[in-house]
């Protein structure tokens, strides 16, 4: 237990620091036997990667991933996968300047309060890029899942003021913000591009959905899925909330209302409704899970903001680089990965359950 | 791993059925030397207790707490602390006629699935009753953090539709509801009123601080602070919905806006504002923890409901028993304990973080 | 993570100190669906119970035990089953006079040390009658052992200078030392009573086997096999030493003379010979597995002993009380419990092995 | 809990295959602040490093550690340390005339039992090459260890027939073979070479001391230092036996010749003799720890064995490649990284025993 492992099962631990040598994660108790290619991993690298749009950093990472372990003629070996994406490109030098100053809603000082020291070029640990870790480990996560039928879906239904109206699944992957209604695309893409014009940054919520989980996942009473998923989204970076099913707006009904009906659908027990998000009692329901997590704005802004050195003296900040203005796009397939690596624990936990 | 755990070296194992013989729980990692009565740890049952008003169940429990290991001659050991609580005054008949239905918003089902065999009686482990053992674990909790100056206190911030408009920490003790709001007393408690003349529930959400917490706990990458705090909540009955801070407001927000600035408090770093409520980047930033938890309403009411029973048929129900219209006004005791187990666990792993 | 739990899937928390209130066992893990009665395991605790004969200690413990969670209807609920017994007959005043002494052997002085505090009366955590909680948990692990065809048997193969020259297990069960060589008995009861006599102890040797165990069990690298039973056994109470198969006289063979050749056996893959005691690799094999264990001449002895107190002074002791003469008659059941633990933990872990 | 993990605070992950792209570890949970070069890991790399002696494998294997994360400046952050070995040399297709047969004494079967599929080149991750990883984060353990005044040395005590007749720990790095005993090392010489010329392999023992262990560490009653200690020397690749202090030979012992008696030793708690090893109770009472392991001779001999194929067709086998003949040199620093792993865990739990 030291913070870096994620999983009971099939347990992931990622390691890294922005700019180090490199990120990457080992992943252990990946069943033996399931078709896997270096293509399978690099897809879900390539969607989070950043330099593809105006939208989000101008930072060309390639982040093409090796496969250290575990992989033997094409299938999972059941040993562990230890995965490995090089850093490149990462200009270091303009963070001399700020090295002793604690940037405002960054780790910088709690870093130094815990550890007593810290890598002060980009995040260190406490960068964004940790997450590469997450999204190969994802992948990995998704095949499996893929294999009994599961699929994660997740895109950005609020980015500042802006919310959507309604979620078409289709469109998601015609626009680089993965927003799932075309009515509010434009207005979305303004409030972005506003605060990068204003060098500021703006916060967003991201949905994420899992068909086709079958019902009995999660492990009362504290590892209940809605627990454990809860864990798994507020781990990434910039999350402030999360919510399952119909979250904090449950809070102002009656139970007559929030209630959802079994039904028989298709031969199988299922809910009416799904206000619950697919989870009842902390354990899978057979209906869609759905939840969303929401994102501060990013805490590295160009404009001038005042703080603090190390020392305690007053001094102003201005935090360069390449820096998203919405950190939303790319949490995206962050998000649908954590979900990822969650069910797959659970299903494999899921299968002691009974004699 | 088998979900009944909560905590890495302040660990807590719990158990029991509503209708079993008893509820329980054993603390392991319960540092050695602490001193701990009994009545340490009734007092904070007696809190959770139903019984004490007409808003709550009125069900009588005793909730008798017996100590059978771990402390001796009034100090904790550094040995398993074994606490039980017998069931008593439990009504399993009233049970009988639906122990075949599935009811709307409750767990059967989704037990049925996992484990293809349920404890139909009250929730079996289901209940909201299982957490007297975490209020039970929680006050040792707290009486370690006491001894480090960290103080805990929740309470009620919305019933139904009626939210409050400040808190008044001193109102909070003398209400039945934990409100801490004068002005809104009323119409809350006629919002309870109404939903049980109407054989119904109601939601709320319950806000929890903690003040006095050092900078530096939380174990990123993925037991940040925020993390288990989210996983602590939501692993409690009827939780929907989790935030820190500012929550999911912060996705309306630009960066400027939503940044605190560090500055210098008598000696130490803090910030202007807390927004980030008391964690940044995962760690305890030394400000006050701040987080907030959304419970449905209740999903045990008399009013009428469609259903199936376990084999598909359909059929109508209602929940009788003595079942609180609003889960809010005792979760505020749980909220604190999760709160309280999560500190003091993270305030062990903190102790190991620097040579 | 403290000190407490024994498995990963089938994990057994357990508490209780000898002159405590009670001891006892949480189990977590336990697959739905088991039938189970009270007398599954008061039978296994009645074979660890003592006074049942004067090679062992006299004290008259009832050790029943009481179910207080986790089962229903005569099965297992998938919950956690909790299981206490109470502590009765303890004379606790024949140890305030050497409260302040640290007996030969004994972990007073190591618990001072770790802990600051200690527990004088009987052993306090470290009696051996905290194995009462492994064997009660042991019972529940045999009886799913038991349905997927997994036998395990335990005996006596040294006391003293006495060893076994074969082993016939039908005549195991009809003499109290648990022997297996009728030939040996009296010899081996002489070592004991002379022991007594001289008002010292005498140590052993157990072996168990455990017969029908499936090919596959065991997670490489760590948790091999061999490693997590080599920890189970160790952890038993007096436990100085641990082999598997041939075990240490393995160092003086060539491999030509060590290494079992496979064979097919009945349609299976087999050895032809079984020196490495059923455990290659890590991974069980599908013969026998072996393991031997070698304990201690029990450290409470009446003899006049050198030793200081707390504070250091020169004293000298006699340990009362009603103390085994040897454990190891009373270490078999514990180490078939500790087998058993370890071999269902690993069955529902290899249920996750592949795809 | 996937089997590859190793530790509770100071938590090592393995990976990798023999003949796969390399070794490695990710070290979680080491504390901030410890100066650590890339020198102070492939010194000890050397140390196992094959090629460096006739008597060991001829195979060359550079060996140099790469860090890839979790240091910066020279100093650890307290994030995770990732270090990986690139694997050189390997000649892999000598393995294809072999790789359906089971080669006796390997772990060939098992995996497959398991699996369902094998890296049939070299040993895949059941090969000794494995043990890389561990000893490069023992290098780090060690350099904390030695911070608080601990230090380890192992040793070879038995080749084969030849024991050694007294401990000269001047001696042990003056020759190859780790021996502590130049009266016997020409005899254990020859026990090598003549099994090397046989094309057959031997066995033998490897004890490790630890020195200046702080009295206190251990976590009764499952993670017993003894038992923690048992679990990683177990888990080296052909260990079959372990013992703690004067171990199987206590068997035949009387209390009063076993017992240590406690006495003061410059102002602290010690024992006149050290029978126990060092722990007594599971915890660490101040004095020498003392293991030993006993190692199977090599299963890879070149010498003509019977054995089956996977279809289960009798067949006859030479393992060739460049083996040990005794791989009981290299296994003193994996012995001694795998002690310094266990204690470097059990001193940081030990932070938090007490208040």
């Amino acid at each position: 237990m030291a913070g870096n492992s994620f999983g009971h099962l099939f347990c992931i631990t990622t390691f890294g620091e922005s700019h180090g040598p490199a990120m990457g994660v080992v992943i252990d108790g990946c069943p033996a036997g399931l078709e896997l290619s270096i293509e399978d991993i690099q897809i879900e690298l390539d969607k989070r990667r950043p330099g593809t749009s105006h939208l989000t950093t101008t930072r060309q990472e390639k982040d093409k991933v090796e496969i250290l372990s575990g992989v033997f003629e094409g299938k999972t070996l059941g040993t562990p996968i230890a995965l490995v994406v090089r850093n490149e490109d990462q200009i270091s030098k303009i963070y001399e300047p700020i090295k002793d100053l604690y940037r405002p809603g960054h780790a910088d000082y709690t870093y130094d309060a815990k550890y007593g020291i810290r890598d002060f070029r980009g995040g260190g640990r406490a960068s964004a890029r940790e997450t590469i870790a997450r999204v190969a480990a994802g992948a990995v996560a998704r095949k499996i899942l893929a294999s009994i039928g599961v699929k994660i879906v997740g895109y950005v239904i609020q980015i500042g003021k802006v919310k959507v109206t309604k979620i078409d699944e289709s469109f998601i992957d015609q626009n680089v913000l993965c927003c799932p209604d075309k009515a509010v695309l434009k207005t979305m893409t303004n409030e972005i591009e506003n605060a990068r014009k204003d060098l500021d940054s703006v916060g967003g919520v991201v949905e994420v959905v899992a068909r086709g989980v079958p019902a009995g996942l999660g492990e009362p009473v504290f590892n209940k899925l809605s627990a454990d998923l809860a864990a798994a989204l507020m781990s990434i970076p910039a999350v402030k909330g999360f919510e399952i099913g119909n979250g904090f707006e449950v809070a102002g009904k009656r139970g007559s209302e929030n209630n959802d009906a079994w039904i028989t659908k298709s031969g199988k027990v299922g809910t009416q409704t799904n206000r619950a998000g697919g989870i009842i009692g902390g354990i899978s329901d057979g209906e869609d899970i759905v939840v969303r997590m929401a994102l501060k704005p990013a805490s590295s802004i160009a404009k001038n903001q005042k703080t603090i050195d190390k020392r305690g003296n007053k001094a102003e900040i201005q935090v360069l680089g390449r820096h998203d203005p919405c950190v939303c796009i790319r949490a995206v397939p962050i998000a649908e990965a954590m979900m990822a690596l969650t069910l797959v624990d659970h299903y494999l936990l899921s299968r002691t359950n009974q004699l």
